[in-house]
């Protein structure tokens, strides 16, 4: 079982800028974290980030025949890419979509997500722990599906 | 860490109606579930399931001085009532909000969730998972927050 | 063919306040009347009665095994209540939307109805013949499944 | 006792497209039962078709002093049309509206009706018997109205 | 100069019924009066009555050559008639808008006019005593423009 | 038979600045020809220019027993001033509310009126005759209403 | 004169949590005050609390031929019980609704109250004083009625 | 195969007035330029203009049974007429919806077109060259689904 | 303790005009009983009446460093003055907003307050005595504060 | 005459994904036949595909000099895009906008284009004909300019 | 070269409230440090404040012919007065408009200027400095229009 | 003090389309400009431009530890960009938004910004002076606060 794991705009800076929201373990530490627990889940995991849509979309198109499923966090685009949703759907993946703040804590315009109409399944708010739910949620998923 | 889970209106008929959106588990025994992971956890849960708001409102006060955190799939009341929303946050307790279905994927007045703004994170669409995804990252949470 | 009849909030009233509004008739004179117009169409009905959304719900949820249709008027909660239309949309029951009054004639926000979307038809403003036109509704709707 | 029984734009075409939706019966076929119905209620019923918003407004015109009452389908004219509503308005007569499919699972611009707020009241959704229903309703509003 | 009176749907009732809204005077009657002012002021008009959104379409665009403007109560099909307003405006000629009853004061579908974009001014509101401002506006308007 | 004629904010500048909108007459020459025009109604007419809201509802209030009704051109206050929509109200005096310019023809801000609900009728869009026309239909209001 | 005092869902906390929003009084310590105050007025007063909605309706529905008006603080059902707004308005009793915080200070959707629209009058942001002003102005208004 | 073309309200006008926007070409002009290009195409059109919304719903009707699709541009109908789009709905025919200007150009009520959802597709602003556009999209559609 | 009492535009009237919505009292009564009510309190009060937006910014400025507390009644500028707002807010003097009618009853453009925003407390529809309860609400306030 | 043909985000997916909703034919295949069309009209075409908003306008950048017109099909992105618009509008080329599916069939937010506004036409839902159709406009709209 | 600087409502309390949002600078040391700054650019400025929006309409028409253009900080005003909108326009003098704080960090109330679409340009949120932006860029407007 | 000035998409064009709109000057004489007067200023500048919204995003997580406050033209993305948004918040730089053309003038859509919120200020409307504007708000802001 092969999951990508997909990191929207801003995402690089992760434990470099604005801790008290977004907490101070960076995007590397997050990875290997990721990395072993998707191990202890027999799963394997690959990453990608970009600030850039475009990329985003084409690292979704790649992902289609080397993966079995895809967690995102699309940061900014969750509310304005349309492109990014496209992608997931044409991809046919289960998409497990994740937020590291409470998105509906925050201004009106982070409220509507153009993901989650294609996704499985929502987690927000907890912090970096939102991506090992969202990883445990769709390995589960996938799970289900084979059995 | 004791933390209480919430069911709301429509909930006791898990497994009973519609299997194709719910599942075919009964309520009882994903309750039996979910004890099993929280011992797993170190943690204790109760259960509580109502149809009515106000019982809901009341259940919500009487855990504030038993409870450590709450768990909580507020079914139609999550797009109604704002009582819920004030007990929740009157109550100071820590909050998992869950759905089963993606809420997201649904009619539009499911899109709005009253309860989200006073919750440490949301998660929804895993199917019955969303519970243990949701009592996990509680309980991450609250362990986080001792250390 | 059993047929559930179910008055929302306030119904009860029925007769003794507003009859100017809602007409002389009493709760307990109608549901005579209905019980005997039933009877003709050799039909059966129960009756129930609640100020409270909670137990609307509960009364939907028993009614699944033991009655063949709801009509049912949901007085205010037409216009607030999701979890009353999740139960009768669990409940796989034909359901009959009955008003007493024009809905359309009055306030804004009496326009919406969460029920109407679940239901096979509705009836409005015909006084408390709007119960008799979607008792009948209803019955000849089933016994036409039935042929 | 005499009541108009108006069918809106493309009700010609009853029984011939979309069984599914509208059903087998024709518009003469209706007609016919319409006819023995009301009979049997000591009225009496005539029938207007037409495809022009025009030629309805006309018709209701013509009806003031002809008939006690007016049955009417206003199919898409429902949703758009602000001159029948002053025909009916202006013609004084009790209206039942009456809709064959329920308006109300339907695209959002269907759930707004012009006609109601002039409305007696409003059948919709129980098939070719929502006429029945609004024949009836309308009957008896006129008789109670007698007495 | 030739002006063109168009009275839009319903008005052929004038006088005949909600003589308080209205007024008691019949369209001969108002048509009469016009006439006779017109003379007063060197023009000449003639009147064109009908219920049909395309009959009123037609009659704007027969009145091209014939025609040095027009005044038009557009009845209901002010808020709804867009194939009116582009009838007037490919028509070239000016146009006064008039209404017996004061349109802002009633339902807010009313306060819409798709044809005030396209008037040269509007009257609302004076009674039947609108038609006579209008066409006074308008033969000013005219006169205004030759010399 | 006594009117007061109202010019709101900026119309001291007619005939001064932007004369392709609002022609070449000043407020002087336009008052002029109105005082002579009501004469020839056997009226009388004073007037009232200010920029200021406020003075403007004074000059309401002084109007209550002085007049028999009052032709104004609210200016911008037409869409923003409750407060002058409250002075009409309380004066109890009959309104004609007219404007030089088609406001139905201007920005979308200008097409909502808080006068116009409050008036006997509107006359808007033909230059100055605007108040020629207002005047003459507040006139034969007041002479319709005495006999 | 008696008066019945409604306190809604979550107010049976009062005193016990959120003191800086709420303060520091208990409901038995408010109640126990305004029975003195009343007194002074030569009025009684009773109390109900309760987190349901239909327990709510069904107490205002008993208060009917017991008291004379009614003081409400209907707290979250304020902005979504049209229930409650329908019982109040079927009762016929003078209705004063009153607010402790200020809702027009807080989240948009507490802005709309389905009960001011069927109240004597409004009081909110005085804190527990709330009570006491509008306990005052219902006695106030219905000392008035009766001379 | 057989096409019917039909021309909405005003388009009777075409290269009689407006010339800057719909161009020099009369409608028999087009139409003779259409049959020469469906003969090209293997196919035969026929032509229907109306400016009354119920005479094209009826020439919809008509055509069921007599051609094998529809090229329409139903002009000011296209933003208002739900009878139209209920007619081409209900008739089963395959529609290509053509404008002669570019809608999304013009005013905000001309983006919403009701025919859009129930035709295979849409050509607009390339002047009565959409007409041949929609016409060639049609027929290649048409051969498409025979092969 | 002194206050500052202002009465909006229109206010001037009261008494003498519409005594059915506002009642019989004059605004010179109104003051003389709450300099009587504000003295029985320990406290003194000062009026301000004007129809000016910018009289009344002014008067609030003068406020400042005079009083201690400001009871409004902003009238029509409720709905409209953002600059009262403003004055109020920058004066940092505790406000209670007043109304003599339940504007939530009124229109809906009644229903937006600038002024709410920056008070302490808002007293609506009692009549007059709107403004005693907002005086006592005041003085209660500020009392508090000080112990 | 030389046309640049854009093709936007996810189309370089065309034949492999979802072929019910976009057909079997590949980009190249697509490409290859529009070449083949163009040479017959006498029309040179070149092609250029990108995932990223920001290529795309550079590629229209780029086209300004070295091409005549631009037939786009914007993708995604004609939802979103104000870059794409600008940099069509600056590049002064004639646009025609083209979308393989009906996009006013889809989610409502696919229902507006920032595109279409500066485009001379849009051809939207005949599959990759709607290519054909449009560069057949752009080039008959180009060759009616010389001529 | 004459330039008119009007500060509008509550603007003569800078320096003495909020200095945390305005700062602690004073009007008339602001209007000396910009008589200082014009100076150096060789031009003159003169200076008119006002709470009153009829006084601030005044002003601008006086300034038509003595100065070459105005800084406007309209404050409270520039969300609610068409009236001084409308002054502005017909002034026909080139219009700079400031704001000290920045407007689109405030209330969405805020974020509407009615004055934006007369002016030339905008400077919001640099403190005192914008004016002293404004001023320049008005400036260098003038100069380039001469040059 | 060194700033980065960030031209957003299409700005690379500036000078050499569109001169009516964006003026003649190019970007590369723009930039020599602002690099002179910075100098002046005591302060250096760098550009980047970039029609990529991904890459600005980039650009500004480069700029946090090198410059001291960004001057930001974001063009098109201003409307729908949230990832610039959330790079410009992150990064802590002082920003100053600025756009050469007047955008309150133009489309509904470009009265939104996305970046306006996380600005010290904004300049519009004052040609490629906004920039010079811009630039020396942000410096005077800079130096303000060092002091």
């Amino acid at each position: 079982m092969k999951i990508l794991i997909i990191h929207g705009p801003n995402l690089n800076m992760l434990g470099k800028r604005e801790p008290d929201i977004y907490g101070a373990m960076t995007l590397e530490e997050l990875n290997s974290l990721l990395t072993k627990e998707a191990r202890a889940m027999h799963a394997q995991v690959e990453f990608f980030q970009s600030n850039s849509e475009g990329e985003i979309v084409s690292a979704i198109q790649d992902a289609m025949d080397k993966f079995d499923g895809v967690v995102i966090n699309p940061g900014a685009y969750t509310h304005t890419s349309v492109a990014i949703r496209d992608a997931l759907l044409s991809s046919g993946l289960p998409v497990a979509e994740v937020h590291i703040s409470n998105v509906f804590k925050r201004e009106e315009f982070r409220h509507k997500s153009f993901v989650s109409g294609v996704s499985v399944g929502v987690v927000s708010g907890f912090g970096t722990d939102s991506y090992h739910l969202g990883l445990r949620g769709l390995v589960n998923y996938l799970q289900s599906r084979v059995s």
